[in-house]
Formats: structure tokens, sequence, C-alpha cells
């Protein structure tokens, strides 16, 4: 066999095994390979094995010194486009301030819809750029960013726009893969208006988005505050008949019936679940839907975890995002994510490293990567230490030490 | 006024302030100057104001670009030096082991005692140059570090001695300032030989300890599993004897006298909290001892944590530290320390910046760092932002661009 690369020196090389991690199902099957080499041509895995079982040849060789190999990591959910700030609400929260009182003094994210929908696109592209660097630097090497700041359908797509831009960008430059969504996030604050908005949703937006493939899935935000279960279904069904993926923001705060509508319209993911309780539980265990949590809410909110270890017990197929956003998830690193999943949500690291590789890759609807298996694209993560669950052990340092997107290092 | 150094376009510069800041009291008195300079001689602040205000010269002038200015962080509680790792218990522990298991598996706390034990003392120094510079990195321009992985007078020494090199190396080569304590922590598992060990410590190990310098205070473990109040009392006192500041891990788990002995001798401080109650936290509120807490081993194990907003309200004096250790809190950033503070004990970000810096500085007994006045060690952090509360705000990423130490910008 002739390689362009060949990756040797891999103290442990672990990724989800199996057929069965192809739709996100085995949650603590990892093959861990020791002494270990890993081949990669055209930018995706050649081969992969104990180095002395490699005979093959490889244009370049590297050494990568005992280090642990790991799949590049897939952050599934992320706001990471937004203008303005919500410092003054993190400072008036911790104060003391309930979420009532910062939304009448003028915070909360209609703060962040308002500031978002005022800056340019390019603006926006520039305010994103370092937020996309830093999940990177953390180890995702491909990046799920949502609209759904926009309070209008020139807002929308404005910040798809500027998905786009960031995505052409890493391209260009060798960076983490952009997978782009287009989120209905929050329903007119004028309730007679709410109807007109789904229209139009429907009439003009989705199909424009999936004319311009500007989005891949459409997310809608089903919450009591936020968009009822059939405005939500309406949206989905518009998108699907345009070929798009569709995924639901659901039981966050409250259980009122996002995950059954998922799960009945194949969703890809249903995010957050929070208040999901033993009836969407059991329902997500039986189903293809991705169950996709987000620990760094939970932390910076205080809200209560999602019952990672009771979805994972039924059989349901978890997947850990940072859910980068201002306003409930300052939370800059894919890996530790992954951490606060097994420390908040009681995964267990083996877990939290299939929920942040293979099972997110289903959720943004991926399936070529997430595993260091033959054909899939060679993005990995040279890790700091000789032992892979360093990455969910160390908490507030960087485990990653180099980051490479379809066989090439990035910064390189 | 001629100065050696004088730094300019600095966004905020932001300091606790008053004469009640040096006995760590003003929890949320933050002076915050805008558009800012620092005039800087022989390592110490020798001027701070509005930049306009500035009148004199100086031999360098550097711009920081409009970042915020805050005093370096000091971080009063780690076990920087071990050997060994705890993968396997955290392992064990995500998979539902509990803590008897574990112990009972051959790994927990002695473990690390038997790790540390075995190594030698240049393998101990080396193990512990990466997490000094990690908490470093993360804002730590000073970083107490505990013995107390040995299990005999010689292993104490060692540790101690690994300490002195790495507080020399730091020395050298501009690095943040270690501060040593004399860490009393496991009795030995033979109940019998208890009495001799407190002995020997108080004959043997704390005489010598003083008399080469090797630490500025002494620390005990008061807990159920660990020592109790007399054999602690009887450590202290001989600690103070020999002219060293006495600090207690206290009320971890169990509330058994350890904060009302600390209030009682005056020591440093009393760390931990999380099983603390009314009666410690009004004791602490009326006394000179810094209550430092330790948010990572909260998140790491599990377990309540201190309460941070109801010893604040009541007048404590509340310091924050990593603990950096393998078992119970592997956290690598000071700064995140301080965002976990706001996020699992209440603190507001005012609040954990004062307790990251003059607090903590009292906690190691130490007057002249933590603050930007005149006068003092010029220690301070340059942000990867023009506002300060994004130290405190973000997760997840490192939000300190430059770290001096004494005048001089660290890896410069």
């Amino acid at each position: 066999m002739k390689t362009d690369l060949l990756v040797t020196g891999v103290s442990q090389l672990v990724t989800a095994e199996g057929a069965e991690a192809k739709c996100g199902r085995a949650m603590s099957a990892l093959k861990i390979v020791s002494d270990a080499a890993m081949a990669i041509t055209d930018g995706r895995v050649a081969w992969v094995g104990e180095a002395s079982q490699w005979s093959g040849e490889a244009a370049t060789t590297i050494n990568v010194g005992a280090a642990a190999v790991v799949p590049g990591l897939i952050d599934p959910h992320t706001h990471a486009v937004w203008a303005g700030d919500r410092l003054a609400d993190f400072e008036a929260r911790a104060a003391g301030a309930t979420y009532e009182q910062i939304l009448a003094a003028g915070g909360g994210i209609r703060s962040t819809v308002k500031a978002t929908a005022a800056a340019t696109s390019e603006e926006l592209v520039a305010l994103a750029k370092p937020r996309i660097a830093a999940l990177m630097r953390s180890g995702a090497t491909t990046i799920e960013v949502k609209s759904g700041y926009g309070s209008s359908m020139a807002a929308e797509m404005a910040m798809l726009e500027a998905i786009e831009v960031l995505a052409e960008d890493a391209r260009m430059h060798g960076g983490a893969r952009i997978v782009a969504t287009l989120l209905i996030h929050l329903p007119p604050t004028d309730a007679a208006a709410r109807c007109g908005y789904v229209e139009q949703v429907c009439r003009e937006l989705i199909p424009e988005v999936a004319r311009r493939e500007l989005a891949s899935a459409v997310d809608v935000f089903v919450e009591r505050e936020a968009w009822r279960v059939d405005e939500a279904e309406e949206i989905c069904a518009c998108a699907q008949r345009h070929g798009l993926g569709i995924k639901l923001h659901s039981d966050q705060f409250h259980s009122v019936g996002g995950v059954e509508l998922g799960v009945r319209l194949g969703a890809l993911s249903v995010d957050h679940l929070e208040a999901a309780g033993e009836a969407q539980i059991s329902m997500l265990a039986g189903s293809k839907t991705i169950a996709t949590i987000v620990p760094g809410v939970s932390l910076h909110l205080g809200i209560p975890a999602a019952a990672g270890r009771k979805l994972i017990d039924a059989g349901a197929a978890v997947a850990v995002g940072t859910d980068l956003n201002p306003g409930s998830s300052p939370l800059y690193s894919s890996a530790a994510a992954l951490g606060l999943a097994v420390r908040m949500n009681g995964l267990t690291a083996q877990e939290a490293l299939v929920a942040g590789t293979v099972n997110a890759a289903c959720a943004v609807g991926l399936s070529d990567r997430g595993r260091l298996e033959v054909g899939c694209v060679a993005d990995f993560l040279v890790l700091d230490s000789g032992d892979w669950r360093d990455l969910i052990y160390r908490m507030g340092t960087n485990p990653v030490r180099e980051v490479w997107v379809g066989g090439k290092k990035v910064g390189a």
C-alpha cells in the first residue's frame, strides 16, 4: 500500500468501533489500539492498526512522540455567530437578578437579537472567527453553527451568509468544517404576528435557504416561551419537503412535546433535554434521533443537568455540544464540554468520547467522520498526553496538542 | 517621576481597593480606572491612574492595545507536586464505583502517596513543572504548593525539597512565585502509630522545615477519616512556636471542629468548607481567618459546593483556589477556579476577583501583592479582552494574553 502520510509513535489510537457506531448506539464500545499507526491518503484514513503490522509505503512519516490520538471532535450545537455581549446580564444574575428582571432591564436574548440584527455580515464574521478558532484549538474539527438571532428573514439570511463565509474561509485555510443550521428561535413578541412569521419562514426563508444550500438542517426552539409544537411541526414539515434535516431545541425548561415531535418526524437530534422525563427518555431510546446534551448551560445558569446517565442506560444515543452562546453557555471548548458531561450528566469518559465524535456526527447528519476507520475523513487530534482519558479528565487546560483536518495539520 | 516601565493602552485597570482590602474584607470594592496607565520601577507599582494624568518619564513604554489589566492571580491552595495518576479512579467513579470500592481496589489517595514516595525529588520536579506552567498561563503569579503526599518524614522532606527547586527555578526564570506549605495530610493507617507520627512531626519535621525555611505555613487535614482536632491543635501549636503560619483543610465532608480550631488559633485560612454550617460561617465572619473555597472539587467529585454567598453575606473574607490535585480537583486554571466560584458558590464576578487576588494573598500571608497599588509587587495580567469581566465569564478558554511578574513579561 502506498499512502500520503503515516502517523507513528501513537501510544493509543482510540475510536468508536463497529457497525453500530455508525448510527450512534454503542455508547461505550471504544477500540483502543496501543503502539498504533495510521496511514492517510487523499485526506482519508487508508489504514489503522498496530505499528508493527504496517508494511506499506508512505510519502511522509511523522512521529507524534508517544501521544494518544483520538478522532477530531464534532461540536453538534453552537450559536457561534452573535454581536453584542451579555456581560451585564452575567453580572446582574450573579448579583441575584431574575431572568424576568434582566429582560425588563433590556438584557437577555432579545438584546443579542437586537445587536446581531444591527451588525453587518462582515462584522458577524469578524466576531465569530476567534470563537471558531477557540473551538478548533480545543479539538473540534467539525462545528455546527446556527442562525437564530435574527428576528426577520433578512437578519436570518445575514447570519447564514456570515456562516457561509466562515465555512468558506475554513475550507480555504484548512480549518474546521462548518455545518450551518437555520434556527427558528424566538417568535415575534406580538402574538398576532406569530402566524405570519411561520408562514413567511415556510414560504420564503426555507425555500431560499434550501435553494442556496445555506443550511443542511432547520432547528426550532420548542418551549413555553418560544414556539408551540403545532408551529414547530409546520416549520419542520416544510424543511423536510425541501430536503433539509430537522432538529429541535427541546425540553430545556419545560417538557411541552418537542421530544415527541422530533421522534415522530425522525429529527436528526433533539437538543437540551434538561427537563425531559421518563416518557421522553424511553421515546428517544426507541428512536434513531440523537439526544444532544449541553452541560455548559447547566453549569453557567445553574439549571438541572440533562439525565445523560438515564438516557444511555435506557438505550438512547447521546451526543454532547458546547452550545456556545453569550447568554446561557459561554463555553469555548468542545473538549471541556465532554469533561462536563462526565461531571454533570453522569457519562463515563468512554461514553463522552463517543458522544463527542461518532454520535455528534450523526447529530449533524454526517456519516464519514467521528471515527478513525478506513474511508473516514482523516480528522484527528494528537493529545498532550499518552493516555486518551486526559482529554476528558483534565479541567481548565487544553489537552489537545495538534489538530488535524483532512490529513493536514491545522496551523502548519 | 522617572520609572522603568509605563504600561499604556489599558482599557480598564481593575484592582481591589482601600485599606480594608489589605485584610481581605471588602469583597466587592473594586476600583476600575478606564483608559488607564501604570508605571513600574524596580518590579513594583510606582504609579497608577488615568493615562491622561501621567506626567513622568519612563525608560520603556508598552501599549497593550485597549486590553483590560488586572492583578496577577494568587492561587492559595494547590497540591501541584505528585507522582502517578488517578485516571483509573476517575474511570471507576464515573462507572459508579464508590470511594470505598476505589480504595479497596488500590486506588484513591493512598495510591498517590505510594507513587509520590517512590519518586525521586528530581522526578517530582519534572512532573510538577508543566502543572505550575499551566497555572501560570491561566494567570497565577503566586502559587501555594503543599507537601502532604508523603507518609514519612523523609517523603515530606523530599516533596518540600522539590517545591524549593520549583520555587528557585521560577525565581531564576521569571516565573510565578511559589509559596510552600507543609501539609500533614493523612494519619498512618495503623491507629496505634498516630500518636507517634504527631510526635515525630512536632519534634523532627516542623523544626527542620522551619530551620531550613522550606515552608512558611503548616496545614493539617481535619476530618473524620484524617486528623482529630486535638491532634491538629498539637501540630498547629508546634508550628506557631516555630514561627510558621497555620492553615487547615476543614469541613470538607464533615464539620468536626476544624473551623473552630482555626479561628481560635488565628489560622491564615481554613480551606474547603463544603460542609460548614451557620455556626462555622458566623465564626469565620467574626475572625481574621480567610475562608478559602475550592469549587473544582465540587465539580469534579459532585459534592456540595461551599456556601460562598452565605460566607460573604455574613461578612467572612473568601478566597478561591484551584486545589489542583489528581484525585479531587484536576483543575489546571486559576482563572477557571474564579469562574467556577461564580457558577457554583454564588459569588459575583467582583467578589471572585477579590477572592483570587487580595484575599488569596492574605491566605498565603503576603500583603505586598494582589492589588495594583503603589508599592505592591508589579504582578499583573493583560487580558484577551477590553472588559475585565471576561476573565470570569468565559469558560473553557484562557482569557489571559500576557502574564507579568515583578514588572517583567513571562516568556518574553
